[in-house]
């Protein structure tokens, strides 16, 4: 398991195309955060004074946007060698606790209309997955026609999924109750995949970073593992992000544990439906992702600018730079075609319209 | 990271005792469970019969206790190479969700009590660990006053702590809260460790064995990354089981996240009181917690016969054989001595006792 060389490009054959499946905006402009306050405060406020507006969305210039991933994501991207960002709203700032449907709808709205003209001033360097307007118990209606809205009219390539609006007090059914069957009817009919992600915590128990948004990856995994989804919605696709939680770590569990419990084997079962994204922070880690569920089923992601900052003081290599880690595994030449690019196409088959129509 | 040849003896060198210290009580005679539901019927119909007495725990005789081992536990522990199991109730049955505080208090000694048998029926085989009357919210007092019985009268060398007891609703507060003290301040007197352990989930989001397990012993370690218990009570020590959840996997997020959040390095700051069972049932999962946590920092352990029953039948290697994994290992003979025998002396020093007292 020691760390190999760097892979060198096979002589004749183009280097891949490298997709960061999973990166999100955390660095909006301030008024962005301020316009967010404005709606808490409300909500706040509203039994004293229950005739207070709707916040109306900040302007937020172009310039200023450029600004705001041209010296972040955009930098890093270029930097380590990456082409094209997968770009969704702050995660953490989803914030689907907040229980107020109309706020819920604006918030996702104004969320995703950022991510879209980021991909509109850098349609090279981003394409856009949408905020769903979520809350805990409520009607999927929004969120459907938010669904609609970005990828019909804003030319987004799929959407985040959170399992638990409540924020870590996990209320929700689990994805395969029908009460999420509209969004995936949406999702199917669009050709659209999720992304599985939580937001930000409301429980003391469950740190956002460090346990809550890893329990989701690996909860959801197992409610899909109980169920027959995928025979409903045999196209449905979902990327279980942070390198699927616990369960690549935990396979030998889980492959024995369906066998215990008359349930396929999720290798079968689950992974035509099911992939993980490679964002697991140190090389054994990422070598055991790609060596247990295969190149098939993992696209290259790297959260940044995400959970992590810095550098790993041992090695200097910075704890998100998970190409460095992908690089050094050790996979043939197909296999880091499939993990940097080709999943990723088939995955996002509108990602993959785009990028064919520009000749790439 | 392909599976290595056993590891041979060293010429002129002791084999290590093999210490398996996860391992439950799930194969009780009925009587016990038929107990339990007595329990839980007496609960259900308080509101109409008040005046109901708490159930009398059954008479289960040796012969029915020690066959409910022999062809189990022990069985299968002799037929793997091991020598010692630590041994503890049924950990989905503990059912700390159950709030009536005499019905937790009855549960906890007759589980207790017929463990403690198993260990004076077997007393080379088996060492008892015990079950809590925790309840959720309720006081530590009488977890302490049953952790004191077990220690000094049955002869236990730890205790499992649950840190959800509400039963996948997690509305305890975070290990490091002083909610605990009472407990860990026994613990530290009385010097045993505690298995974090939760029970049964009740949230339909979370299933027992494919999720709850692994996201409490995710959560339990961001919990203690963010504080500073171990200040506090310098020799508190705690075993995280199925291989820490998903926290040797992420090792790079941890470390990065502790650095981002101005926290100390994990590996320095929790090591001396942390310790990862090897509860993970595959070998690349075993190779990636011994390379990455060390050898200094977990104990060998099967939870046999517990989450998953079978083989891999790509392999026919059990499930939960986890010795063939270790062996398999690369592990320098140090090493071996250190996974199977020494840290579980070091971390259950009345176990290290004992054995020292019977010339082991």
């Amino acid at each position: 398991m020691s760390p190999q060389q760097p892979a060198e490009p096979a002589a004749g054959r183009r280097e891949p195309l490298v997709i960061d499946a999973h990166g999100h905006f955390t660095t909006t402009p301030p008024a962005h955060q301020r316009f967010r306050d404005e709606q808490l405060d409300r909500l706040a406020r509203l039994a004293e004074d229950p005739s207070r507006p709707l916040p109306v969305p900040p302007e937020i210039g172009d310039d200023l946007l450029r600004e705001s991933v041209e010296h972040h994501q955009l930098k890093v991207l270029r930097e380590r060698g990456g082409d094209l960002m997968v770009f969704s709203p702050k995660a953490s700032g989803m914030e689907h606790h907040v229980a107020d449907r109309a706020t819920a709808r604006d918030w996702a709205r104004q969320s995703n209309d950022l991510v879209a003209r980021v991909t509109e001033l850098f349609p090279d360097n981003f394409a856009g997955v949408c905020q769903l307007p979520q809350t805990p118990g409520g009607s999927l209606a929004d969120s459907v026609a938010e669904l609609r809205r970005c990828v019909e009219t804003l030319g987004f390539v799929g959407c985040n999924l959170n399992p638990d609006p409540s924020g870590g007090h996990w209320t929700a059914p689990p994805l395969t109750d029908a009460y999420w069957f509209p969004l995936y009817e949406a999702m199917t009919e669009l050709d659209v995949p999720a992304m599985v992600h939580v937001s930000s915590s409301c429980n003391p128990a469950f740190h956002t970073l460090g346990a809550h948004y890893l329990n989701a990856d690996t909860s959801v995994f197992m409610q899909l593992l109980l169920g027959d989804l995928f025979d409903r919605f045999p196209t449905l696709r979902f990327v279980i992000p942070h390198g699927g939680g616990a369960v690549p770590y935990h396979w030998g569990r889980y492959r024995g544990l369906a066998a215990r419990l008359n349930r396929p084997d999720p290798g079968e079962h689950l992974l035509r439906n099911v992939f993980f994204d490679t964002c697991v922070y140190h090389q054994p880690g990422v070598d055991l992702l790609l060596h247990v569920m295969g190149a098939d089923h993992v696209l290259f992601a790297s959260e940044m600018l995400g959970a992590v900052r810095g550098a790993d003081p041992d090695t200097g290599i910075a704890w998100d730079d998970t190409k460095r880690y992908i690089d050094r595994a050790g996979l043939t030449p197909d296999e880091r075609e499939k993990v940097f690019e080709t999943n990723a196409r088939r995955v996002y088959p509108r990602l993959d319209a785009r990028l064919r129509a520009a000749g790439r």
